[in-house]
């Protein structure tokens, strides 16, 4: 078996021109530290992520998708007994405080960001399919702007690279892609990479018992159904319909499209749980699903 | 909102050359009455499908196939109390013996084949993410090939073409795919759109009440981990490792084609729940999970 390549994508250090600029768009109307698998993937059929994220942005400028996503949030914990604490063992192996306390914020940073993309690829997958992804008339509240930007304290999430991180983290990868039945590790991962030691102890505990379970696949199609009727809330269309599309794509374009979309909205929900799981191992299962930088 | 169009695929009657002969070799090995919308889907990829069918074809053509299919048919089934019989509507509406006899029999077809789907998409899906779809032992009797071509009785379906449908057939596919989230009418809809008023009936009747719910999506998730540990108990491995394409498609390609494999996976189990219960509508649970054409 040949080493598996990297999954066709964009990385963010390599867009430019234009697709730089929706990068960094995605990134300062989200309010987050990196772009999506799923958009670095849909980046590599050129005429769509412009348009798409056109239609999005509006919507996802608004405090209604804020309180949208932190409605997912909310829903994301799995039942049962709260996952061991990490601490102790992290300790033996010789963790200080400020170390974990770095993987606890990459947690949030990560647990702000996944609902808001479950909910940006739902409402792409919807409108694709020619079903409503917005069009609802919103209160003034809900349609007041949220802040632009990263929330104080947060700097954008460096991502370990699959081609070339160590045999050690490619393992750790595979292991990861292989539980999920994936194709990939998600960025989530490629963050946690940066401390090989947290993600094995990760898998090997808190997430091994539970991934791919009844009760993990029943949370994922919670958040699923949850996420198809917000997006209906959104102001207007947040996303193209395939149709748009048929000057600009082959045929083949827009059915690869249309399989990527409906592949991401569920391996985002898988994500999220994810994420969230580990932020309760250790700090609980409030905390865990709260908003880590709740909008003032 | 300008009309849907039919999903980008090539039908049978649009085939020609390798494309042709493969699927005739698919509708052969399989004895299936159909090329499944997956596999015409995957045909608008030119290098995929020769490939991945030629791995596909000697796993297909041995009774382990066959008894793999009939373990999913038998797990198919929905719980809770049997769906009305629709004979008295049908018959208030006009319809005689033999046309009533002439669903079923559509039914017993679609239902053959789908499982068989689920398991080619499965071990396509597996393989194509570097994980095993098949390099079993198998016991002679396992190893024995099932006989070629359709089983005695059946004749090829026709599928009613979603762009020349009647208004009032474009407006029940609509309904089918909105029902379920989907991108299009299954190969399945569009033979059961050669009845509109069954098809309107079935979906009022028989399934608006169970898609979607909790326990069909359980019963979907059911059935994709039964087929993922079926596959693995095959011969050879069962599909092509995406990397096996690195110098034939280009990236977008063959992010779209792990898209696309993805989601039919899903796809073909709803589907395949779909045609059981309509059957079990008419002929009770026994009957519908098990195999309508016994492999003697």
């Amino acid at each position: 078996m040949t080493p598996a390549r990297k999954f066709p994508q964009v990385d963010h250090a390599d867009a430019t021109g234009e697709l730089k600029e929706i990068y960094d768009d995605i990134q300062d109307t989200l309010r987050v530290a990196w772009v999506a698998f799923a958009c670095r993937v849909l980046a590599t059929f050129p005429a769509y992520l412009p348009l798409a994220w056109r239609a999005a942005q509006p919507n996802f400028a608004t405090r209604y998708a804020e309180r949208a996503a932190d409605t997912l949030r909310e829903r994301s914990l799995l039942p049962g007994p709260n996952p061991p604490d990490p601490r102790p063992r992290l300790q033996e192996l010789g963790w200080n405080e400020a170390r974990i306390d770095a993987v606890r914020h990459a947690l949030d940073v990560l647990n702000y960001g996944n609902p808001k993309y479950l909910l940006l690829i739902t409402a792409w997958t919807e409108a694709f399919q020619d079903r409503p992804s917005g069009g609802a008339d919103l209160s003034r509240d809900d349609a007041a702007p949220i802040p632009r930007g990263l929330p104080e304290g947060v700097a954008p999430l460096q991502l370990v690279d699959p081609d070339t991180a160590s045999p050690e983290v490619q393992v750790l990868f595979k292991r990861v892609s292989d539980l999920h039945f994936h194709h990939g590790p998600s960025s989530d991962y490629r963050v946690l990479a940066n401390w090989p030691e947290y993600l094995q102890l990760a898998l090997d505990e808190t997430l091994e018992p539970v991934v791919r379970t009844e009760d993990y696949d029943a949370a994922g199609r919670t958040l699923l159904v949850q996420a198809r009727e917000l997006i209906r809330g959104f102001p207007a269309s947040a996303g193209i319909e395939s149709n748009t599309l048929s000057e600009l794509c082959t045929p083949s374009e827009i059915a690869g499209l249309n399989g990527l979309l409906f592949m991401y909205q569920r391996f985002i929900c898988d994500v999220t749980i994810d994420m969230i799981r580990l932020k309760q191992a250790f700090d609980g299962p409030e905390a865990a699903a709260a908003s880590p930088f709740p909008v003032p």
